[in-house]
């Protein structure tokens, strides 16, 4: 039997359709819109399409957003110094940094300079701290409120709206990126799964992940995930998004893996659609501590 | 054959010696020694002897030691007051605040009025997102430095020094706390290892087990951790210390496991040994920050 499909797509036109209403009411109520800057250095061609399609779903919700682009030798004072005025700029409640940053800039030093209540992508090391340290789901949390990486937040909201459940399962995250892979172990560990971190160095990747119940794949090596290692009716969330000649896929071996698996995302059209909604979630979550 | 012991005791003796000269050279050299300030509220028995044993092992070190006790019907402002006073006082470099805090008391704000680098025991969001965030070993860091709480620390040491090898093995860490559980698999995952974080709802823990190089055991159930649950020749740390009875022990049921166990840390004289020395290690770290 084929494997249900998570469409990564259609959630994230439902829940922008649902933010799009709150963003509404709260400039209703609020006179303002929650508003993200996002920050570059130079013009790298993915990160200006990235930044591109935020701006685009932000207008449409209703939300603000303003870009300030350095120029690609920028010096770390200088983008430091950008990142500290907005974060002091009252009217600006979210701030993205868009990587890469300038060769010689010290990416630590930057993300210092943000301020952690507008660190929408979640990327300052207290915010990590926070997720890292939080009390497991129905426990008081134990820390003040958090941001958590816009993309990992998408692959647990696709796994909630369809219901997969995760408390006391396995899961193997593949992957230990600080954006995508370990933040997504520690949501995963918070709902109360049984989590594995694999990487580069682990041997036997096959036989790890097929024991999990719920495989989420964040390596950036495309179909490296087939169905091989795939169990029976195991739920696979596939953060790739790697170019293979004129096509763009993911980790996982979708054509191969969607006959073994119980529900797999597509690529495009999974888990990268709701990256987008989730920062305008952490925009509005933001603008809210304004008030 | 019976497996081989990890004398934790026996190393923190060795490590004490080291760290003496250490500080020895370090008051040569500047003129005062690395201190640490114990904060509590109140007289729970078992931290009146932790903070005892922290003074006795400090003193002996060399190291200087201030004690700070609250009524334990401190409020939480009180408590605050105090750690912001230590944290901007320059003749303190390292600061533990002992639990249990009294009732009512946040221990988020508490923690959040610590100076992180005078955070020897690593309990700051802003420590542990660090660590949540650092690259792996071998490749640069990505972070500043920061401090890991101390018991995981140790039991680190302890693989090291016997020269267990980590990278591309698996490891199981049982118990997910801040203090010990998350921490020692965000350690052994620097470290290069394929990690799993098993919990009260882990189904089949002993088939997870069973699997693993690196069994760590911090969950605080006296005996959990039985032979069968073990693969041969595995190593394992345990973390527990359970009073049962008159007698202390540990999570691992030591008796059966050391049978099969290629390595094994006793209970007592095994990671809780271990404890103080990194306290000090982190304490002259800490001190160093100050020059």
């Amino acid at each position: 039997m084929a494997a249900t499909i998570l469409d990564g797509r259609a959630l994230a036109k439902t829940i922008g359709e649902e933010l799009a209403v709150e963003v509404a009411e709260f400039k209703k109520k609020h006179g303002f819109a929650p508003t993200t800057a996002v920050v570059r250095a130079g013009e790298d061609p993915a990160s200006v399409s990235y930044a591109k399609m935020i701006e685009s779903s932000f207008k449409k919700a209703g939300l603000g957003f303003t870009l300030h682009v350095l120029p690609g030798e920028a010096s770390q004072d200088e983008i430091t110094e950008l990142v500290m005025r907005l974060s002091a700029d009252p009217d600006v409640h979210g701030i993205i940094i868009q990587e890469p940053l300038p060769k010689g800039v010290d990416e630590g030093v930057v993300k210092a300079a943000l301020s952690p209540n507008k660190d929408v992508d979640g990327v300052h090391p207290i915010n990590a701290g926070r997720l890292a340290q939080v009390a497991p789901a129905g426990r008081p949390p134990g820390v003040s409120d958090y941001f958590v990486p816009a993309t990992p937040l998408g692959g647990l909201e696709i796994l909630k709206r369809y219901g997969v459940e995760i408390a006391g399962k396995r899961a193997v995250v593949v992957g230990r990126s600080n954006i995508v892979g370990k933040p997504m172990a520690l949501l995963l560990l918070r709902d109360n799964a049984t989590v594995t971190i694999c990487h580069s160095l682990t041997p036997d990747l096959g036989a790890i992940c097929r024991e999990a119940d719920i495989i989420c794949a964040a390596v950036g090596r495309a179909r490296l995930i087939t169905a091989d290692m795939v169990k029976p009716g195991a739920v696979v969330i596939d953060f790739g998004f790697n170019r293979l000649g004129d096509e763009w896929m993911g980790d996982v071996d979708f054509e191969g893996v969607k006959e073994v698996a119980g529900a797999i995302t597509p690529v495009p059209g999974g888990t990268g659609s709701m990256t987008n909604v989730m920062l305008m979630r952490n925009t509005i979550e933001a603008a809210k501590k304004r008030l």
